[in-house]
């Protein structure tokens, strides 16, 4: 094989032998992908559309993937819509990848072309800081987003709700270990799962600790299972109604505080915990209270990111009984690694709901309606046939 | 010696020979000590009044201390104003208490009469629990405050603005190993001091570590102080104006940021510091700029307790760094037998500022105009002329 570049950032591949030599010309400024496509604000109410997007220019540390299945994660919406920040139009959203890969970056080796492999929610860090190489690289300084970062050749990083992503190999998870364990149950795992797999792993969940997640939506459903899986004595699911109790139990809870029912709930269930993970993102959600939900030294870990404020609390709850607010983002890859090996192990299942990714904007609706229950699975039927 | 009790809650004490045998009466429903009472909001604007007051009733489990010195902390004021919450008046505030004592319970071995002893912010606790069996009984669920807190027996606790203060004796310190320290330098260490060294410690000042400390009065100085005596890399004194500059580097500041003059504060100088004690107590802070200033994994803990909420924040500060926000409450005694032994070994000297205790009104007039600096410490005249 012989590579080119000319000038102006062509690639042209030569391949084969005198036989049967292909030449394959690929137009680096130009080259295409197709996905499904946020144009302005009013993507996120499901109003996507399927086109061309500009992928990042091939690097030889990349690894592109035939997008076979995508997570939908609230990120996804935040994102879209401008919540979080001044959006920057298009975006091709979607970091809870799983795919096969069809081109390998020469200076890629973990992983070959037909691996399934999996993507969450970071695709680059400076890998050469004191947190990367301590297994932090979601708090590098130059961590990029998987849609909504910008790479160090400049170009924008690009999502999964498309036919195909290219990611920079170093966050390309090879799958081959999980093979018993389905693209559909994979996919959410890899932010939404790992999301709560790392407050958890951090903050001590496990023999000996009572685990409340506050929210049962899509990360605190993870939350409710992974807590179990690490083996907490009590798992307590606190949402606002009994709605969710059969569903909560089932997801191995052991009971529920419904907010909205028991008046005094904050009196009653006080210090009674000692990790709480808090998927709620509301503004006005109660943080006095939740804070006061904890034992002494416990750690509330906020996940759920508001698109305002978090709202005052007393701070008191904290001082007093030297209780501790913290705060995670998604998990690295080693973390990654470690909850997808648990979840093989103690048979850890997603509670995925599967729309043909075509109807991506029906998908977004059941989304906003919070018919995910727990999550919904984007499948790329042109890519999955093959590989569900 | 002869100690007989009778019905009425009268203690009747004989002792001597059958030459000169005296015999003490005390009737313990009305035994009163003299000390200077807050009886309204109003003290706390410098309208104490001294009279007598009522101690808690005896138990073999006290010590009475006849008070030479007593520090003057920014508690002492929230309590009596009421500002907390709902006061119960009369208070005799004071809760770094340095004196003699002049009497043991049968049931306390560690002091005997006429030695100097302290006295901290914490009278009380189960002293059977995990916390309080892991040195965390500042955290126990029977806290009782010094001078704002009820005794297992019912009777209220009351502080050190006085001639005399009556303590359980698991929470009176022996202040013989520090002989070399006078009492107007130990007493404002008791709560002030321990209340900046316990979060220090707790969160890991030393070598390697580069430590904020926001606001510069009482707390503030010892945090510094304290810092840099544990060895931290570095400490930085946040500050609104560069008025205090001058008193920072003299106790030991490597630098001060002054958020007042320097508008891009916030920017400049984010992500620089890993550990950050909070002095500040208004509930106007601008607590996502100070979380802000934290690396990565960074613990902000406050030690200042506003009035009203703490103030609502980017939760983003908190999850895109995995930064902490705790808080702590005082010192255990085992921290401040730590903190007394670093003083002792280091040299640490609070910068105080003596006023005769009978000036007290004044004292917290000059409090109120920031006179401190950095700490008032009342003096007990009739008590302290052989004992400074």
């Amino acid at each position: 094989m012989h590579i080119l570049r000319t000038g102006r950032a062509d690639l042209v591949i030569f391949y084969g032998n005198a036989e049967h030599l292909s030449i394959i010309f690929i137009n680096m400024a130009t080259e295409k992908f197709n996905g499904w496509v946020g144009k302005d604000a009013a993507a996120a109410d499901g109003n996507l559309i399927y086109e061309e997007f500009q992928p990042k220019r091939w690097e030889e540390t990349d690894v592109d993937i035939e997008v076979t299945h995508c997570g939908m994660c609230g990120s996804d919406m935040h994102t879209l819509s401008g919540g979080w920040h001044k959006p920057t139009y298009p975006y091709v959203v979607g970091h809870e990848i799983v795919g096969r890969v069809v081109r390998v970056g020469s200076k890629v080796s973990h992983v070959k072309v037909g691996d399934r492999v999996g993507v969450g929610a970071q695709s680059d860090a400076c890998l050469e800081c004191d947190l990367c190489k301590n297994g932090n690289e979601t708090y590098c300084d130059h961590f990029v987003q998987t849609y909504d970062g910008i790479h160090k050749n400049g170009d924008r990083s690009m999502g999964g709700y498309a036919d195909n992503a290219r990611v920079p190999g170093s966050f390309v998870i090879n799958l081959n270990p999980y093979s018993n364990i389905p693209s559909e149950i994979l996919a959410p795992m890899l932010c939404g799962g790992a999301t709560m797999f790392s407050p958890l792993k951090r903050y001590g969940a496990g023999p000996g600790k009572k685990v409340g997640i506050i929210g049962l939506g899509g990360l605190g459903h993870f939350g409710v299972m992974f807590a179990k899986a690490l083996g907490s004595d009590e798992v307590v699911v606190i949402s606002r109604s009994k709605s969710k109790e059969a569903d909560a139990l089932k997801l191995g809870a052991d009971r529920i505080i419904a907010t909205g029912d028991e008046p005094d709930w904050a009196k009653k269930y006080g210090s009674s915990l000692d990790l709480i993970v808090n998927t709620a993102d509301s503004p006005n959600m109660p943080l006095t209270d939740y804070l006061g939900l904890l034992a002494p030294m416990g750690t509330l870990v906020q996940v759920g990111a508001p698109e305002g404020n978090m709202p005052g609390f007393n701070g008191f709850k904290l001082l007093s009984k030297n209780r501790n607010l913290t705060g995670t983002a998604i998990g690295s890859r080693g973390e990654i690694r470690e909850m997808l090996q648990l979840a093989n192990d103690r048979g850890v299942k997603t509670w995925a709901n599967p729309f043909p990714m075509s109807k991506v904007n029906d998908a977004i609706k059941a989304f906003h309606r919070s018919e995910g229950r727990y999550r919904i699975v984007l499948v790329n039927e042109k890519n999955a046939s093959a590989n569900l």
